[in-house]
């Protein structure tokens, strides 16, 4: 059974104030659930219609279709909906291939990024202020468990790339052709905002400009989407480490 | 102004029997229509509340705000609406690099990958009959004007593939690493439904399997996002065109 203090809770979530207030967020789904039950997230509470999770992760309880039609944020619910505590973040491995985000604001291409992320080893995405809550339940949707395997900071981002040690990369229209270019294994990969990329700020203090150079001959093509870019800059990045 | 029956055609045109048995299409917002002005597209009829638009190309209707929320398929429409003529598609050229989709099904990856075409000068796009139809409005959006500038055909990819004189690509969880492989400048690249990827069928004609190798370590990480492995693909046949 759910309350409805607890569906009054559950909603609050959907808004990112009250997430981090509470320090919760909620997953939905069968496979979804299963990934976070399995990581290192704390589960808070769990609702199911059916009687398929382990309980000993926590608070599971059993509730009905009618009762998760009132708690989900989907039109067609999947069995079940849980709420994790959030995490406090890692320190950030300034040894790797780090991913950064100037203000990022679809939630779809902040979960795919995190996907991207995940296969391609990047164990730290560090996102500016104005990017997109990772915790909101269409970037959790999206990254299909992988949120559970990247660490995911939200910081300044203008002073990280300040302190940090090492080549900062941004992917600009002018740059560098990223094929020809000189990749080193560590890093930080900054991509900007879907409408307007990269801010001023964040472009003074970059070592280097790359570009991922358009073979189609019109100039009236849009440039990538920025989950695009992400993919391809992960993947040149990548094979510049495997022995040939 | 625009009349009831009107309304009902624009309406019927959401789906694809109805935008078959027309030959019609619907485009919607400034940029978008101005694009497919510019293009070879044949102008049937231009819905618009600010007049903005050279009326030179075609049947251009002045209508009210009022009017426009009668007729758009969008939360927040954007200026105007406009129908367009579906063409006929050219001739496929055997001598380039071809993308073909097995029965692709997200409209937002459909318009996502045109726009990859777009980007990595692949003019011609071969789908499934069962891929969703690059005339859903939904698309058409999401390709940002791409869809002008790469040819689509809508055939039965077996036989096409069966036909194809060249070597035919296909991306696989279990193949031959793709940074390491051998990539012409032509071929067909195959790329899979989204839950099932490439078929059996169509499996068994493929010459070469293709992998994007993952570099994270877990076993849980979902594979790649057919648009985001498009990317991946079309960057490194690409990128072996260029002179080091």
């Amino acid at each position: 059974m759910v309350t409805k203090q607890e569906i009054k809770l559950i909603k609050s979530l959907n808004q990112k104030k009250y997430r981090q207030q509470l320090g919760l967020f909620t997953v939905e789904g069968i496979k979804g659930i299963e990934e976070f039950l399995k990581s290192d997230f704390k589960l808070h509470r769990l609702y199911t219609t059916k009687q398929i999770f382990d309980d000993s992760k926590g608070d599971v309880v059993d509730i009905s279709e009618n009762e998760l039609k009132k708690i989900t944020a989907l039109k067609n619910p999947n069995t079940a909906l849980a709420i994790f505590e959030i995490p406090k973040s890692d320190k950030v491995d300034d040894d790797n291939l780090i991913v950064a985000l100037d203000d990022v604001r679809d939630p779809g291409n902040l979960g795919t990024i995190i996907r991207l992320c995940d296969w391609y080893g990047v164990k730290d995405l560090v996102c500016s202020q104005n990017t997109v809550d990772c915790y909101n339940s269409k970037v959790v949707q999206a990254t299909m468990g992988s949120l559970t395997r990247v660490n995911i900071s939200y910081l300044n981002l203008s002073e990280f790339i300040s302190r940090y040690n090492g080549d900062v990369f941004g992917t600009y229209m002018n740059g560098e052709n990223i094929y020809n270019a000189d990749l080193p294994n560590k890093g930080v990969i900054v991509l900007g905002n879907e409408a307007n990329g990269i801010s001023e700020k964040i472009s003074s203090i970059i070592d280097r400009k790359i570009t991922i150079p358009q073979f189609g001959k019109s100039k009236d093509t849009e440039s990538l989407n920025v989950a695009n870019a992400t993919a391809i800059v992960l993947s040149e990045f990548r094979r510049r480490t495997i022995e040939m």
